[in-house]
């Protein structure tokens, strides 16, 4: 029975990790990304089941008491968590799944499912990361300043990861990220598990 | 101190494996293809210093009693060997470095570099092996019979590979072959090597 793989994909915001993982699923039809549970509200523009499955508390707290998410935090006021049903039905089904997830996540998945391949996408440096995190010049000083000092944490967690993309060139970025989800499909194990007869008949004396 | 990274490519003869490397190393200028010393003769249209380094029996005994080989292969009455300085030399110039070579070379160099990736390529079918084998249908019925023997033993041989890439279709063949080689770059341990400074100055608190 062929079987996906699991992806963490972790970055501190503001490393473009959003729009390489969109990248990387628009140019494969093989990958799909989890959409989380999450108790936050709305926002203009989101869509239910697309950004997130959009639960209240109650429900969300049901689903714990269910052991239904692979892993879940609480960020202030709001949970999000990722369905381990999905994952589970979606791997089974062949499919490899990504989960843009912070460490903490990844670091829960990868206590359950340790087969995990993680993945860090990183800036190319800090001055990069300051940029895109300023955005468009509204935010003060203070608050910019706060934000660089928790991606530093993130980042600091790099070193928990299978495999670094450096997030410089979009494109070189995107190439190398689309290699490291291919890659581990050709590996002897999933090779086996997808090619079984192929194999056994390659080896048929005649 | 970046360190490229040695691959073998495995594959019985008419899975295209020769094809495939060449797509590989003319799309890839971070991977260069190892080339052999042998004691056979040079064939019409070969250079010495590009398909092999031609060297006469004499030279390549010496060369072995210096331990000069990395791997080393006798068929028939011909030697095979792959240079040891050359291959150091190339992968600590931050090159990654391929080496064509049997199941049984690239156990060789297995046992003496742990590191080493090894990649086997696989025809889609026996039939598709058969035909490739048959080429211009200028061999006779048997001929052609033991080199399908000779394919069979060196296929068995698949499951001692870190990955395998099925050559059904050249292209995507090609890109899954060029994956593998991407993605190695893009691990932990190759990145904190080939980015070191980048690294530490990401987690400098201001």
């Amino acid at each position: 029975m062929p079987t996906g793989t699991l992806f963490t994909v972790s970055a501190p915001s503001g490393a473009g990790k959003t729009s390489l993982v969109k990248a990387l699923v628009d140019s494969d039809s093989q990958v799909t990304v989890s959409v989380s549970h999450t108790t936050r509200p709305m926002r203009p523009g989101e869509q239910d089941g697309v950004n997130y499955h959009f639960v209240d508390r109650a429900r969300f707290e049901q689903m714990l008491d269910e052991d239904a998410f692979l892993e879940h935090a609480r960020v202030f006021d709001n949970y999000y968590g990722t369905s381990r049903h999905w994952v589970r039905e979606t791997l089974a089904a062949g499919r490899d799944v990504i989960l843009e997830i912070d460490w903490q996540g990844a670091a829960q998945v990868r206590r359950l499912l340790p087969d995990t391949v993680s993945i860090f996408i990183l800036p190319p440096s800090q001055e990069a990361l300051r940029e895109r995190l300023t955005g468009r010049g509204q935010d003060e000083r203070s608050v910019i300043e706060r934000r660089m000092e928790q991606a530093i944490d993130e980042m600091s967690h790099y070193v928990e990861a299978d495999y670094l993309v450096i997030n410089d060139d979009f494109d070189t970025a995107l190439v190398e990220l689309c290699a490291v989800v291919t890659a581990q499909r050709q590996s002897l194990e999933r090779q086996q598990q997808r090619h079984r007869d192929l194999l056994q008949a390659l080896l048929r004396h005649p």
